[in-house]
């Protein structure tokens, strides 16, 4: 088996849902596994001292009409959600929470039941009641995953995700590490996969 | 006739070089004329509250890496120049003077030349002699183009369309216009293209 590819995103992160949508079948194609890594991009903005696209004047207007645009070329449902930008260290310690009790399997589950819901219908993550009901008709253990959300341990590991994803160069979302290759964004998904086929020869930059 | 591409670009954008490679093909294939721009970067980036992205720690060392990468994935050759970025108003203010003064087709070579020189031998456009000497290998009249650069006719033409950039939207290049809709870099040529082919649902955003 060849290494799993690195995937990085965040709750709030359009482009993320969009590359969520794609990510495994790309990978399942090459042949690879896909490890997911909740990361708040707050954090990662910090580090490289960015802001948010909608935070920028100008960008802001293009930003989100290309949400939308880029998501249609997808073929995806999307809806840009009344409360955007929201917080999403709940729904990210929830999913490491899930990741180290229960399986990658049941978390990654739980990231793309987030991001459809934020994403296609709107449901805030940042807020507890609707947080809790997601879970619930997630079928995951609501009670359980706000006693994760709220407990320092979980908050711990989120943290240290962060700074495990700073330090392996990702400063923005979606964010993509294959074979030590960083990509970053939704659309290097034409590279990435030129890359998984094995055709690229592209990997030493000249400068 | 359809309505021609506006094309928005820096002498010293490396996605603009890349993306200034293809853009009249596939505007040929579609029926299309483009409609060249040279701008100012620095300009657009004031307006967004934004900055070069190698201004940014950890996206720096990204950058210049997917700078050579894109280039390589496009089939281009490409040198990370050893000044890099670089101030590039005379550059742009020659492709004005030789767009209004002479034909968009003569303003259009030099920015093929401007850009190739730059980015795959590092001719430094910002230093006055190399830039003269680049101009008359190109069968420009070089010191023509010097009168050009330094005459507030040329300056103000060139901050006019800095301003008329900005007031149509864009933050960056390189950065593409078609019937009013609105594309930044290098990586939004699939849309672009399915936008040209007419086969492109996704102009209406939904919010």
């Amino acid at each position: 088996m060849k290494p799993a590819i690195d995937f990085y995103f965040d709750f709030s992160s359009p482009y993320s849902y969009i590359a969520s949508e794609w990510v495994e079948a790309v990978a399942a194609r090459h042949g690879r596994a896909v490890q997911w890594h909740a990361i708040l991009l707050g954090a990662t903005f910090q580090a490289a001292e960015l802001k948010s696209p909608v935070s920028h004047p100008i960008k802001r207007e293009y930003s989100i009409r290309d949400f939308g645009r880029s998501a249609r070329f997808a073929g995806l449902p999307y809806l840009l959600p009344a409360k955007f930008p929201i917080a999403t260290q709940n729904a990210a310690r929830v999913f490491w929470w899930l990741n180290d009790s229960a399986s990658p399997e049941q978390a990654t589950a739980w990231a793309h039941a987030g991001l459809r819901a934020y994403f296609t219908r709107g449901v805030d993550l940042s807020d507890a009641a609707a947080l809790r009901a997601l879970l619930a008709a997630s079928g995951i253990d609501a009670a359980g995953a706000e006693a994760a959300w709220t407990d320092p341990l979980w908050k711990d590991r989120l943290k240290r995700e962060n700074d495990a994803a700073i330090a392996a160069g990702v400063f923005g979302a979606p964010f993509f590490v294959v074979d030590g290759e960083p990509f970053w964004g939704n659309d290097r998904r034409p590279q990435i996969e030129q890359w998984l086929s094995g055709q690229a020869d592209f990997s030493h930059t000249v400068m």
